[in-house]
């Protein structure tokens, strides 16, 4: 197998048609968990993961905010195993995102909020896992296997799911059909892979970056982060451009990448001033965008469709970041199914 | 004024004086918010924070949840200024953490929570601002006035009073006795500084670690990673020993420096493995603990006083790294006061 036909890169290119089996296989037990979380009426929602499915948490955190008004803690899966007392959880909804469906910690959050009543729910990749048989409910991702060990599909189809189920509690038809169109939105960027690979050599000798984001598409930010220092061994760290602002602005220097993902939305004016700024600090952009502003402020513009909503711009706006470690990790000749040093089930308590 | 005397070197070795007069002035008001939010008994608790003041949430996340088994969520701030919608809070306690009390977006969060009739409050060090004036609850800080522009006196007086808070909802004497040894063991620390700063020279060119730990010194990695950012302009990235196994691990090589808090507790042998483990990697480790097998394993231990409880530990075990993040800022000859680029107050919304 050459470095072009790895795992990775098919595993990126066949999103589109991961969605799409999403979409058609999973649309009635979405439909009916979304009805018993109606039913159920949580006080608020807990969501449990690890790795890339907590950075699809957190595009679950402003989604459920905002289109469903229910509030979201991320759970710290240390305090139900580690801690002898773990937080009551009554009259919550408990949701654990897991590829594997393997972690203990991840099933010891859904054992703990099954065992106190809660309704639990499981979104995974494995629907033979022990997480999936610890839940109430599993929504399935239909991803096939992921060889790579870098998750890439199993991860927009966590998003995806997650949107199908915030348009389901949300009774949106209209909110369903945007999802719709997910599949060939993503079509469009794969399309671009090679293109976007070869630009990434650019960035063959950076050391360092950090991934700015706001919003929705803070999850975005995390999870390119995560993709280039699993895949490139970079030091890139993810970062809202508020909590930016509140110190590590000072980081940036002549000639500091600064990669962000900028969606449309109620922020896009002032991220794209804000990357205004960074530029005339010296920053070096790789913009993610269908904004002509922001792309225009850009060294490395990575262009995405354009129309598509805000709150569904996290499934298309990871693959330019995907595609760009790959071809990170091909410029600096890494292995990349098997980077080094990790696995692809780690088993945390 | 010389390096050695910066408003950051005073203000760090203030910090014992400022936890006496906190244990002092504040115990009653506490007491009575207490008593407000067990007469309330919230659902979950919403906590509000920016920069330092969000990695003290962070410890509260933990507190709250063990001590007190109430889920805590961290806002999302931008959910309350950027959209439309935000999240009921309905049955929910909001507090929001915030040294100057001005940022417009953690105050928004306090105004609908109020609004929407859930328990609020604020803990600020300056009583007049205009989150103080928002929330129905008010708990000061009495730190002073903070002048340099890295946080260091205002976070360690928010973990006290969020350990206080704990303990008063909790009605324990026991804990409260507890937090009434920490001025004593902050200062066992700061009598240290000298010896600290100078060891701090060994990692002059330094230019990026990342910060591990695991439970309430999750927080204390966050922290540290921040002061590390602001004053010294060194990628430093904040990782749970669990997160960092899921992909980052990949990070590290020969001579990587590694910098962690190991405090008693449930995950005390365990850290300890997992940092022997990066040592056979090579990794370079800076070890902020009183176990004296972790200690063992570092280039650079900074011993703290032994016989403090895990819980309460994130209160000490920031100061050695403030004192590090101090003697690289000195090592490097950066303006330690006012870092290039950032701001004290950042009006975010």
């Amino acid at each position: 197998m050459t470095t072009s036909e790895s795992h990775l890169k098919q595993e990126i290119l066949e999103q589109p048609d991961v969605l799409r089996r999403l979409l058609a296989e999973e649309r009635s037990t979405i439909r009916r968990v979304a009805q018993a979380i109606r039913h159920y009426n949580p006080h608020y929602i807990m969501l449990a993961a690890r790795g890339s499915s907590d950075n699809a948490a957190r595009y679950g955190q402003y989604l459920f905010g905002t289109v469903n008004r229910m509030p979201v803690a991320l759970a710290a899966p240390s305090l139900y195993t580690l801690y002898q007392t773990p937080p009551r959880m009554t009259g919550s909804l408990v949701i654990a995102i897991s590829q594997s469906g393997q972690s203990p910690d991840i099933v010891a959050v859904i054992e703990e909020g099954r065992q106190q009543g809660a309704l639990t729910v499981a979104i995974v990749n494995d629907p033979d896992s022990p997480l999936a048989q610890a839940a109430e409910y599993t929504i399935c991702l239909h991803a096939g296997l992921e060889q790579s060990v870098a998750a890439t599909k199993t991860y927009t189809a966590s998003l995806a799911a997650i949107a199908m189920l915030s348009a389901a509690i949300a009774e949106s038809d209209e909110y369903l059909h945007a999802i719709e169109a997910m599949p060939a939105a993503v079509a469009q960027v794969t399309a671009q892979a090679d293109a976007i690979i070869r630009a990434s050599e650019r960035y063959r000798y950076m050391e360092a970056c950090v991934v700015i984001s706001r919003g929705y598409n803070y999850a975005t930010a995390y999870e390119i982060a995560l993709k280039l220092k699993e895949l490139t061994y970079i030091l890139a760290e993810p970062y809202s451009t508020a909590d930016f602002q509140h110190g590590p602005l000072a980081l940036v220097a002549k000639g500091f990448p600064v990669l962000s993902a900028v969606s449309q939305g109620p922020m896009v004016e002032e991220l794209t001033e804000f990357l205004a700024e960074l530029k005339q600090r010296g920053a070096e952009l790789v913009i993610i965008s269908a904004h002509e502003p922001a792309l225009n402020l850009a060294q490395t513009p990575l262009r995405l469709p354009p129309d598509i909503p805000g709150w569904l711009s996290p499934v298309v706006a990871v693959v330019p970041g995907q595609l760009m470690a790959l071809g990170l990790a091909i410029a600096k000749g890494y292995d990349i199914d098997q980077p080094r040093g990790i696995h692809k089930v780690t088993l945390t308590e």
